[in-house]
């Protein structure tokens, strides 16, 4: 089945394909119409740890997970806990995502605000975590921003452009030495008129006039009707200036759902694009695979296994794309031989493969199957509840 | 200015155009990322009535508020008390609103759902909405499912389908003589794989099944990128099943923005078919007109009386088309005559004429002026923050 | 790997699944900035007929080839000529296309003009269709309409709608017994304001208001983004109103790409729907599959080939999806579980028993290579030529 | 009405807006499903130079004509002969429009073709439109590329990108001094999967990789559903890289439409972008505003006129916005205040304002009226159909 590539390619290739979870992808969550409430959801940072480590017991490509300033540090707590205890649970703190966006004073944008003490505010916070990121030994700072307007002439948008660049320049030399920032963006939602930082050319243009340690990230969800994603990730590496991804899937809008679960060829071609640049001689090595979902009805865990294995899967499909056949094909112009190629490798069924790899990893064949029967889903359904039931509540971190 | 018609024709037109209010408009609402709270924002149902009685005070064209069973009423509290306290306020309950998405059983659907104690917890709430609307002397309930699937393969569209088919045919029966049920349709949100009534075409087959009392209700916000809205509203009226409207303008999905503010030239082109319709011969008097907007960064009250007079503006604007020209270069097909026959209605200034005709009810001539000098948002707020510090909250009413 | 479903009830459903391909698509087309030329590209009917009849040959599934009026008839001349050569390249006549878009007395609509004299010369050429179609023994009459209007106010929307109604209950009642008419949807293109029948919900009124014999076509490229084409699909077998599909894929607009080419998942779903419906004992043997793709790019027998081979794989992963195991799936509301029924067959290799299956029809086990191997394109591509060449001219028949 | 303006500030900023007419805009044109044919149509460069004059003639705003080399110029002609024959007519050659689409060698690319002999091709073909805009004193090179892929797969996206970067360079160093060179991008249409400079972001980065006299150019039709325009504007101009427009309008692809026909308050924010950054100090001096369409229902030369007196209003209607309440209210955070003076500004009547500027200039006060009573339409119609008769054919300049 895989003639052109050695399996012990393939596998190194595996091997160094890594997949980032967010820490918010295990706390209850849902659509601005409510939420439905798991009692195995995680409430706590260190709950989500505990989940985000369950799936890279069973996974093994799982060696870190992002985590969200506002939500998982409290204000006079060391983080180097924080850090230790990911350790424990076998995983360690990746992207430090600070919060721009829920507390009251940001109703008309963070650093865009017209207001200079919102921004300070949002300054403020973004130096808190910067210092998160170094307690936890993090290089990275993923910043997203819900900056935007709902209505025409609500605020000047140029002069919004200026403050985000002051913003993103000041901060970017307050990086520590390796560190690097990741700029994302989104064409509305929650700003409905227009974002500050709307799609990946303004990501761009502020990356790069922030300096050399400033990168895009490219969220596959954050997109308008047809946009041609794999294509704007072939630029950006071709220009290297991509920081990175928040893997999700949707249908209509920024719909969240478990990436590949709607459209999984174009999953795969994006996985493509970065093969052939690498293929080509780029170094792709340091853009993050980070998977930004927010489950309402799938149970938290048991989706996030889903989700890292369909990402391995295609992956592993993108890999196997017979470069030296379609490079010939296109100097033909034979598009149906290159598209083939394409195809070919997309229904090649690699599920035999990766159970094999797994195995050299003493790793389960079957992820989920395997997670299902440990139980422990019902087990902390229980010990959660009972916390919650103690606290008098019921389950509190929220995200979008 | 208006030559090819009478003045006293506009403003009998304009007498006849009353714009029904949302009661959950004028509670703190938001996005999924947050809200932002507003000190005068309402939280009972007296202080929605309180605020929906003062937009109709100084626009004089909003006599009724349509009310939300979930968020409005309390079990055992008799509704007709609403209804008085309404009157109190100069206007009467409008449309009765079911809500069937945020009770956790909903998690898969309400009448949709493969379960059937859901489906008959949703007809019992169904039942007491037809309650309520006798009691509050409605005619009209009005129904938005959430029910749909967010996967491929989560449920089975056909059988879903007749689950709906089968609840709408019994609730129709279970109407009072006289009442009018309403069914909306939505693209996508808060599903995003597959919504049960997802567009004009599937409301308009589950309300012919229905029967005679069922109509379908076009939310100006609920379509797909590109749909022509004001070619669905002349089908359904030539169809005799336009119901009403619930009005909202929007740039990229459901927006929920104040009516007009983005595409206004779309709104004054869905008026004019309307018109159209009227000036044909056809019965355009039973199409419902509402307001359902959620505003975040604009005060509550102000936004909508600024909704409600941009609707009378737009409304008047599409009376002014000069039809008897209009038709005459349809006959010659001459498109530039045409066009330039709504655009001249459209750029034509009609502030003077509803000044005037606000004039001739004793209403001041610049609604929203005059409520700001008025006072009441400080007021409410004042009072309406007291009352939350005295029961030890925040603002509480939601939506979506 | 296929333990829950009997080769032989696979294989029976291929022997049924027959792919009706288009006349038009083996001539010269192109997008509005211009064609690109193939000198094997048929020009006339007898050209089209030979082409289709070796996409047959090769894939022992295209048994039916689509006409069109106005690019493969001339008047006077006999029809039935026609389906005997079609007889002599073991082919049928299929699907009958009248045209009501290329004359230059539609410009503002063929039986939506407000000017009498060309509805009527619509008509006639309808009543010269349906002759056709009766000589050469079809029994489906394949309506799509350009008519629509590019500015707002160009013409009455409602009075379209009536000549509508008209053309298409006259049409009903003149066809003759047995055969039925297909009313296809579009959302724009060539009208840029709206189009008279705009999507499925219109085209399902206009059928049920013309008759019994009037069904819905589904064109997979005519939808607005985003929108779920196979809700549409169950919907319609649900109301006993699906008539057939016109295949082919596209990214923005109705870009006429080969089928499965850019979401080869989202045909599967298509296929999925049909195959649920069957099974919960739905006729569907009716539906006609016709594809309706216009190549620029590829050479198009060789694009023939790949498409009907890659619906023929879609076609049975959907067959082979594990129906006991999704509905036990979707009874326990297991999003995972049955979501991942669907991607399990869509990620089966069906190569190897499609092989087998053409092996049993003593066809060639891959036969886009196969019919490479012939020769084919370059014979055709030298007489052809020869032929152009004899005439003066190049390639005539266009189509959009 | 305009009491915060001067009325001679105003009517000098109208003296300053010329809009560019184009060429192909005169001629026969349509869509892909044909065109539509007129006899005034202008099938010669003579006649659409006289057209364009004629349109000048009567709004006096349109003092220059963009060409199209493959259709305005043959190879050998004097290309001055041009430029003289604009000027007799009272206009000026502008923008200078290679085409690199239309030659059947451009099957899979130009500049981007993986094919060296077509990139020389094209590389001939804008040597030689640099001498034609040499010839005709034209400083700008007005670039658009149908560059693309059909299909995943078809050509290495990456290598295409350094392929467009050299042709860029190397083209950016042969213009003359003082000339500059307008990027364009598109979304899709004729390529359907990918193409090479898809959005604003892809042709800023080529235009800075170029060099200095590389600027964007804004097709105002050209982007995806729900994209901000005026969003994309503000960012360009506060990066000095806005080049120019090219006006048309659309409702749901690249529809061709008559600017400000669907949606004119949004064309009227584009030109609010404009004039704040002027006032906010900018030099938009160097922006060009071109009419791009192609009309195929309406009268050429009337269609033009009313394109021209629409952006004049709109343009107008800008102007007027009460900047200093604007920033008022945009510094209180007053969203509907600021709103306000957006819709303020939009809706005044300024045809009694336009009518008095042009009274000012000797010009009729209704410019399309006038042209009808001056019976050029029916006259060139005879005129042209006579040398189409004497020739032997029908109407043959095409654009898309």
């Amino acid at each position: 089945m895989i003639t052109h590539m050695d399996r012990d390619k393939l596998f190194a290739l595996l091997d160094a394909f890594a997949v980032e979870l967010p820490s918010w992808g295990f706390a209850d969550t849902g659509t601005r119409f409510g939420k439905f409430l798991q009692p195995a959801a995680a409430s706590t940072i260190e709950e989500k740890i505990a989940d985000a480590g369950t799936v890279h017991q069973y996974t093994g490509c799982c060696p870190r997970v992002a985590v969200h300033v506002l939500w998982d540090f409290s204000m006079g707590v060391d983080a180097t806990a924080t850090a230790d205890l990911a350790a424990k649970h076998g995983i360690r703190i990746g992207a430090v995502n600070p919060n721009f966006f829920e507390d009251q004073v940001y109703k008309f944008g963070s650093v865009c605000n017209p207001d200079e003490s919102v921004r300070e505010h949002a300054h403020r916070h973004m130096m808190d975590s910067i210092a998160i990121a170094k307690a936890v030994k993090s290089d990275t700072i993923s910043l997203w921003f819900a900056d935007g307007t709902n209505y025409p002439g609500q605020d000047e948008i140029a002069s919004r452009k200026g403050r985000m660049h002051g913003a993103l320049r000041q901060w970017h030399d307050a990086l520590a030495p390796g560190m690097k920032m990741l700029i994302e963006y989104k064409p509305f939602d929650p700003a409905f008129y227009h974002t500050d930082i709307t799609d990946w050319g303004m990501a761009y243009v502020f990356a790069k006039d922030a300096g050399r340690k400033a990168k895009v990230l490219v969220d596959t969800g954050h997109h308008l009707p047809g946009q041609n994603i794999e294509h704007i990730v072939a630029f950006l590496i071709d220009e290297e200036m991509l920081g990175g991804f928040h893997f999700n899937d949707r249908k209509y809008a920024d719909d969240d759902l478990t990436f590949g679960s709607i459209d999984p060829y174009a999953a795969f071609r994006t996985f493509c694009e970065i093969r052939n640049a690498a293929e080509a001689g780029k170094d792709v090595s340091g853009i993050a695979y980070m998977v930004d979902q927010s489950h309402n009805l799938k149970p938290k865990v048991e989706a996030m296994i889903q989700t890292v294995v369909m990402a391995q899967e295609l992956y592993a499909k993108a890999c196997l794309v017979d470069r030296g056949k379609l490079r010939d094909a296109q100097a033909r112009t034979n598009t149906i031989d290159a598209e083939e190629c394409l195809k070919s490798a997309f229904f090649t069924d690699v599920k035999a493969l990766l159970a094999e790899w797994r195995k050299g990893k003493s790793l389960e064949a079957d992820p989920l199957g395997a997670y299902r029967v440990s139980g422990y889903e019902a087990r902390v359904a229980r010990e959660r509840e009972a916390v919650r039931a103690a606290r008098g509540g019921t389950s509190s971190t929220s995200y979008a």
